[in-house]
């Protein structure tokens, strides 16, 4: 794993936040991913994207060379997935995307994901060991509180310090309870699939 | 015209910020269009899309249509072009969408805009003069100055009094001397289709 200290953690770091967007679920085909770059927690400064199968198995390898080919990277410090399940069930391996990119990468899900409900939804699908492999390599399971709510949020991490993530999570917590990143990643890639 | 006075221009007005993304000029094909909904210069509230004919004749049935069927059309208070050619020679008559959508409109231009090579290159296309009309109707053209720069930026607008078009321009230009909403519409256009 590729871990990096943050000294400092500065207002205006560079973040990446990654969502998908509307698909047909269960139907061979593609989804679009929208990365999007933010200074902080407060502004946009670029957009990338990808297209991940349905159901696939390729989310990992697509959102990781999306990142390292974009003009952005060299500015970017941090990854923030929307959860780690994309385009169904096509799972991002944190581990692997923090090999593969350096960075750090944290996975901020607004719900308590169920992981019984994933491992059972899993077993239909081809390669099941795999995703399950990837839900797993996410890791430890922490709670978020931002802005005194009891839990705003549920978050994962390859590659960063609980501590470090959480300050991340806080500072570009700006708008809402979830970060600004994967606020406007949802929008955007809502906003032009649907 | 529908011409609506503002009170007061409010810190928090939605403005819907309008772009196009990449295309290939000259070919027969549809160019990306995205409006993003800013909550004043600030916050993104939302993203919708269109697709229009690349030198089509149909920019302004096409971006009139995607306003007033979108959910945020009820909180919208006033429409921002970039410039009015989209998609090539595309032109949106901004009375005509000012009286379908009976929203206020603002088009910003970075550079003056050179009617007299726009009026060279219309002769080239199929029903130049309704292009040539829609260019004109865009009626007076502003120096806008933003942040003690000379001239930050050229305004041309319908159904709305040039005092308060210049407050929405200087309320939203909050990280750069162009409006945010457009400022950030150019970067989901370009990111999502390059």
């Amino acid at each position: 794993m590729s871990s990096k200290g943050f000294r400092v953690v500065k207002p205006e770091i560079r973040v990446l936040g990654i969502d998908d967007g509307a698909f047909t679920p269960r139907t061979k085909g593609f989804a679009p991913i929208v990365g999007v770059v933010f200074r902080g927690g407060y502004w946009l400064d670029g957009v990338m994207h990808a297209k991940i199968r349905i159901d696939g198995l390729d989310a990992t390898e697509e959102i990781g060379s999306m990142i390292v080919n974009s003009p952005h990277y060299k500015q970017l410090r941090v990854i923030m997935l929307n959860g780690v399940t994309f385009a169904g069930f096509n799972v991002v391996n944190i581990k692997l995307l923090n090999a593969e990119t350096s960075l750090p990468v944290i996975v901020v899900s607004r719900d308590r994901p169920s992981f019984a409900e994933i491992h059972a939804a899993l077993r239909h699908l081809p390669d099941a060991e795999e995703r399950w492999k990837a839900v797993q390599d996410a890791g430890e399971l922490f709670e978020v509180h931002v802005k005194g709510k009891p839990v705003a949020a549920y978050m994962e991490i390859a590659g960063i310090s609980e501590k470090d993530a959480r300050k991340i999570v806080t500072l570009t917590s700006t708008r809402s309870n979830i970060p600004e990143p994967l606020r406007v990643a949802h929008l955007i890639a809502s906003g032009i699939s649907v």
